[in-house]
Order: structure tokens, then C-alpha cells, then sequence
């Protein structure tokens, strides 16, 4: 199993038994999510913003308008942070000092590019669209000449990474077992309701099979 | 319904519609949120870091391991960027382009202190523990003076900060209306399974009214 080196930016430091470096563990968390919050700097400070992604090999590829301070930034070659996060539960333990929370998080570090060749972008595009929900793309109109000069792509190689993952039951004080507090977890998960149609939807229009079964 | 300042930082720029400078607006969102994702500079380069946080008026505070690098980087007095999502939908319309997502987000900007006030310091980690699930804190043993001192509380002062939402159905181009590809909303939901009791917890220790019936 490939793993990112260890660097002083992408070590677990704190906690670092919930660490893991391996390629696996960290793209199975950035493909799952729907969202990813990217760190850029700005006149010194920092500034976080969510954003669709998709992960094309050990790349994520990100869109926008081309004005977008996010991808002007990423186009000067600047370094990038992409934090991913999946909420899994509520941890109540009997002390309120070892309350947490079960999670799957994972830290990128990496510069990019601006995508410039057509054949490239239009990959991006199409491992966006797919990464929202497959089988959508061959499905919906594809971008026209317009549309497509409007919109910028980013490439980020992904330098270094790790995740962090707490799973299971509170952790309490060995004398804290006796307190008569309740203590276990309340699951947190993603879910998705059933498909709303647009109110403009024409008749007859079947609800397709990838977005009837839609889940991640 | 007092507003926050339009600054160079804050204002939303790509879909200026979409924002909201209202202090309620955003400080719903904020409480909404089990997590955030903190955004510091390091070395020049940014950092994004999840964790858990509270409202205190117009603070944020944060706790963490006094080691922490993002409790340190705040306890030196730089600026930080905490950026809150909630997803609520996937947006598909008929077009690749116009595909989007609903989502109500919020960036704060702000720079703080460590707390070392011990009342400031115990109404922080109340107001953390209350945000996770209201009704614990008087239920759960509370921190011992060695558990105290471990843990480092940091408050953010808000100084700017906007919310950016968007919903409803897909907005396609007049002409796209006509197209056979199926249009619409899957919404995205954040949902609490029934608690799952730690297996050390003891006989006889029923399940408290307010972890019961959890929501957000």
C-alpha cells in the first residue's frame, strides 16, 4: 500500500494514533465527500472556502468562474490546503473532557495549475460532474464553446496528505465507569431524501435510475 | 437587524445574490454546525483545520491540546479564517454548466486571545459542550483542575464575516427547458441515528430525554 512521505505540514501531531498516510485511507475520505474546504492565503491571512472537488489519479481538479480569487490564486502557483470532513457521531462520554466527536478527516497539501489544454479541461470537467453523481454526464447537455470559456479549471498535485479517523465508544476515566451518566454515541450520517423535480420539469420525464438510487 | 461591515474580505463576490452580511443569518449557520474548518497560515502557507466550536455573542472559541498549532497560531494574535457549510442539496440541471448545489455557508474573520481567566475559561468549554448537545454539561462529571490545565481555549472576536446561500431548483437557459434529461433537487440532509450505548456503560442508567431525541 503507497503512503505520502511524512512531512512537518502533513504529520498527525496531536492524537497521533488516528493517523494514517496511506494513498487508500485518504482518497477514500476526498471521494466520498461532496465538499472540500481549500485554504488560500490572501495579502498574508488566510482565507477557507468550500468548493465541489473530484480527484483525478493524485490530483483534485477544482472549477470556477475565471475571476475567482480561489482559482487565481491556485494559478499562480501558490500552495493550497484541501481539508475534507465526514461527521460520524457524537462522542458522550461520561466526563466532559473526553467528549468528542468520530470523524474521517483528511489534510492536502499541494500547488497547481491553471488547465489550458481543451481535452484536459473537459476532463475536468466530466470527473466533476461524475464525482456529484455518476452517470449524470452523459446524460446532461454538455458544455458549449460559451459556457466553457467562462470557466476556469485547477489541477492540484497532491504533495503530501494525511487523514484522521476516530471511530468507536467514549474513552473514559478508569474511576469515571461507576458515575451514573449515560455514555455511547449518536451517529451522525449524510442522507438523502428523495429527488425533488424541478417545477418546471416537463411531463414524461422518468426519474433516471442513478439519481433514484442516489447515495455515496 | 444589525449587519456586518462589506470589507474587502468578506464581500461575496461570484453570485454577490447569494450573500447575506446579517448577523443573524450567519450566526444561524454557525450554530448549526457541529464542525468548522479553521484556516491559519504556516510558514507562508495555509492550514486548514477541523474542529469543534461555539458562539459566545460575536466570539467564536476553540479549545484544543495547548500544543495545538491552531490554539498557538490564534494565542499569537493572527488573523484566522473560520468557514462553516451545510449542504442541503444537489442541484441537477439539464445543462452540465448549471449543475450546482444548495448550501448555506459562513466565513468569519477575526483574530483572538487564549482565554486564562478561569470563569471565561469554564463559560468556554460550557459553551462548547451546550453547542454539541444542549443538557450535557450538567449531567456530564465535570473537568478536574489537571484536565483543565491541559486544555487551551482560544476566543475569536469577529470582526467581518458574510453568509453565502443558495436554494431552490436548477436554473437552466431558456432553450434547455425543452431538453428530455430529468431536472431537479436530491436534497441533502444531516441525520442522527438512534444513540448507541457505550458497552462498558453500566446497568440501569436510562438513556437522557435529550440525547433521545437529538437534532440540530
Amino acid at each position: 500500500m503507497s503512503e505520502f512521505e511524512i512531512t512537518g505540514r502533513n504529520k498527525v501531531k496531536r492524537m497521533p494514533e488516528r493517523g494514517h498516510y496511506d494513498h487508500e485511507t485518504v482518497y477514500a475520505i476526498v471521494d466520498e465527500a461532496l465538499i472540500c474546504h481549500v485554504g488560500i492565503v490572501q495579502d498574508g491571512e488566510p482565507v477557507v472556502i468550500p468548493t465541489i472537488h473530484a480527484r483525478i489519479g493524485d490530483s483534485i481538479v477544482l472549477h470556477g468562474a475565471k475571476a475567482s480569487r480561489l482559482l487565481k490564486y491556485v494559478g499562480e502557483g501558490n500552495q493550497v490546503c484541501i481539508t475534507v470532513t465526514h461527521l460520524d457521531g457524537l462522542v458522550l462520554a461520561r466526563s466532559v473532557f473526553h467528549h468528542s466527536m468520530n470523524y474521517r478527516s483528511a489534510v492536502i497539501f499541494g500547488r497547481g495549475y491553471v488547465i489550458e489544454d481543451p481535452d484536459e479541461r473537459r476532463e475536468a470537467m466530466r470527473a466533476i460532474t461524475e464525482h456529484l453523481i455518476p452517470g449524470r454526464w452523459d446524460d446532461a447537455r454538455q458544455p458549449t464553446p460559451k459556457e466553457d470559456k467562462g470557466t476556469a479549471f485547477v489541477k492540484i498535485n497532491i504533495e503530501d496528505a494525511s487523514a484522521k479517523i476516530r471511530v468507536g465508544p467514549p474513552g473514559d476515566e478508569d474511576e469515571d465507569y461507576e458515575l451514573p451518566v449515560w455514555a455511547g454515541v449518536i451517529p451522525v450520517r449524510q442522507t438523502y431524501l428523495p429527488p425533488e423535480p424541478d417545477p418546471l420539469l416537463h411531463e414524461g420525464i422518468d426519474l433516471p435510475d442513478y439519481v433514484m438510487g442516489y447515495s455515496r
